[in-house]
């Protein structure tokens, strides 16, 4: 049996960026399989009583969000380019399309490329994720079909498996993103993945 | 000039914990001084609508500390025992005595080992650090006179030198705690203590 790790991530997060970059070099070296578990973080705040991301909900630790993303991604050799202050509301963005197309790429092969091109179209770039016309150009650049798969994308298996990833995510006491998952251990944070590998490869 | 580290904790704090019991050896090998800075996390969450610990009122996010902290203290080598399920009460508890006791044992030479002692009587004995007799025997332990520092701690002095540190804490944008700041680089979490630290060897 393979040890694996679920990786778990959601498009409108900041540091599931940083993760998503360097997740499979950091498993290779392991020996570690990752599952990539694209899912939803909205219906987990909704939960807490929450409207939107925290960062914005608590100012203090939002400001200090993105001066240590700007200083995590220098050291990891990422361009990271936060919005800038008068276009606030591009933040959190919608990543719902995004996810359900990396479902449809993670069962045609191009996903994993596919979800790495949306968060650097994100963060290193300042695209609109929630753009059609931008996630057909990522999925043609990431190797898939961008007509079948905007069509694949809608269907009710795809629909179903990101509610299906989001409700596993809860059921596991996913409360944030990245977090990364090796049986019955959870971590939180791009700070916790070589935890989390070292735990699925020890 | 020295090159300095402002080490921000608070005793209801688990993972303070963890930073308080290594900073000095970390920052040591790097050339670099900690200034200890005792201040209370109390007003500030109260600012954020919070009457307890977050990882009370958020309890995916409670559940995970725990887990995490267990995971983290163990591999520093460090006993952590968390509170009995049916002593849920007793977190947080209530640092105020603690945190004048270690501000007047720092203009005395026995504050840093005095804080450790708190911090090893909470989180590896059980101990209630709100409890005047253990802190008097935390005090003698340290090096203090706890007589004269039971009497030093009601200070206005004292007490307002705790104020003024939370006050500056909140003014340097501190939202948790351990925290760290360098000039004007603030950095949160025990997982950021080697970054604090490079930073200011840098």
């Amino acid at each position: 049996m393979t040890t694996h790790v679920d990786f778990w991530f959601e498009f409108a997060s900041t540091y599931s960026y940083l993760s998503a970059m360097r997740i499979e070099e950091e498993a290779s070296k392991r020996g570690v399989v990752v599952h990539w578990r694209p899912f939803l973080l909205g219906p987990i705040f909704a939960a807490q009583g929450w409207n939107t991301s925290p960062f914005k909900i608590y100012e203090a630790k939002g400001r200090y969000m993105w001066r240590d993303m700007a200083r995590r991604a220098e050291r990891l050799g990422l361009v990271f380019k936060a919005p800038a202050e008068d276009a606030v509301d591009r933040f959190p963005q919608n990543g719902l399309a995004a996810a359900r197309l990396t479902l449809a790429g993670l069962h045609e092969g191009w996903g994993q490329a596919f979800a790495r091109a949306v968060y650097k179209a994100e963060w290193a770039e300042g695209a609109d994720i929630s753009d059609a016309q931008t996630l057909a150009r990522l999925v043609a650049a990431a190797g898939g079909d961008p007509t079948a798969a905007a069509t694949r994308m809608q269907s009710p298996e795809i629909k179903s498996a990101l509610r299906a990833n989001t409700d596993d995510a809860i059921a596991r006491g996913v409360f944030g993103a990245p977090s990364f998952t090796v049986g019955e251990e959870l971590f939180w944070g791009d700070d916790r993945l070589e935890d989390a590998l070292d735990w699925a490869s020890a």
